[in-house]
């Protein structure tokens, strides 16, 4: 468990390698909550992070959303997920989806993708498969700008697990 | 649009009647928040009153997401609905259910809550009423411990609109 006192001392930069990836590929959300030491408990912390999120502007909120893998999709065949996404796609099962499931799930995503302009996200451990592509059925119908805020929330949920995982292995 | 100058120059009474309701029937998080004044931003201030949310015990959030009333159930046939949630319900398109509709959502709605042990929570205003029924579907298929934090997240999302509505309105 890394203590307080010990996250409140980091540099910059061991600050940035140790949260940098509590947002995939956004490692702007570190650099920023930064500023915001001391901080006085965990939950300082993850508010320091998500008010990085918050705080941005409406075209780094949707850069952010496209930082994201498609689920079980092109980086998942290729390898080059991050280590994170790769344990929280595993974790709910959309590494043992059969060809017709994938295949379905590709079509969703794809249409998602151009319906919205970002991927579809949702916090994997916190929702069953069947869950997944429900939700995922569901969030299609959904207006646009609406839906945004729904993808951030849910990037919201995954960071907060991202980070208990860091802090419990730190 | 009430200034931030105003807002950090409230007493605590009268800061709680002005955010108490941006969490359904839960007063104590206003009150918590209100700790954490001045708030630099807006931002500041909604982080303030998630960090509540955040910081309260796991009996204390099974206490709100309990405080919340079930979609389109009792309170809205009985006209016991906040009017925050009367509005959000009705935007939703849940006020136009047909009876077949209403029944099935009743049920759903019914099984949700024996399933999990509190109501069935979605940002309606966030959703369609397609995306909200689907929702519901999906979510029950998962474990009893995510669920908790998805039910959270939606509160959080609710809580976010009902805190911009507030302060354009103030």
């Amino acid at each position: 468990m890394a203590t307080l006192d010990r996250i409140n001392s980091l540099s910059p930069a061991e600050f940035s390698a140790l949260f940098g990836k509590v947002y995939e590929h956004s490692g702007w959300i570190a650099e920023r909550a930064f500023g915001r030491r001391p901080f006085a408990s965990e939950t300082e912390l993850l508010l320091a992070l998500w008010g990085a999120v918050q705080a941005a502007s409406a075209r780094e909120q949707l850069a952010l959303l496209n930082a994201h893998p498609e689920l079980a999709g092109r980086e998942a065949q290729a390898g080059t997920l991050t280590d994170a996404s790769k344990n929280e796609q595993r974790l709910a099962g959309l590494g043992a989806l059969d060809d017709a499931q994938r295949a379905e799930l590709g079509a969703l995503n794809r249409r998602y993708l151009e319906q919205f302009g970002f991927p579809f996200i949702i916090c994997a451990r916190l929702n069953s498969r069947e869950a997944i592509f429900g939700s995922l059925r569901a969030r299609l119908t959904n207006a646009p700008e609406h839906e945004m805020q729904n993808a951030l929330a849910q990037v919201g949920q995954i960071a907060q697990l991202r980070l208990l995982d860091i802090l419990r292995d730190a």
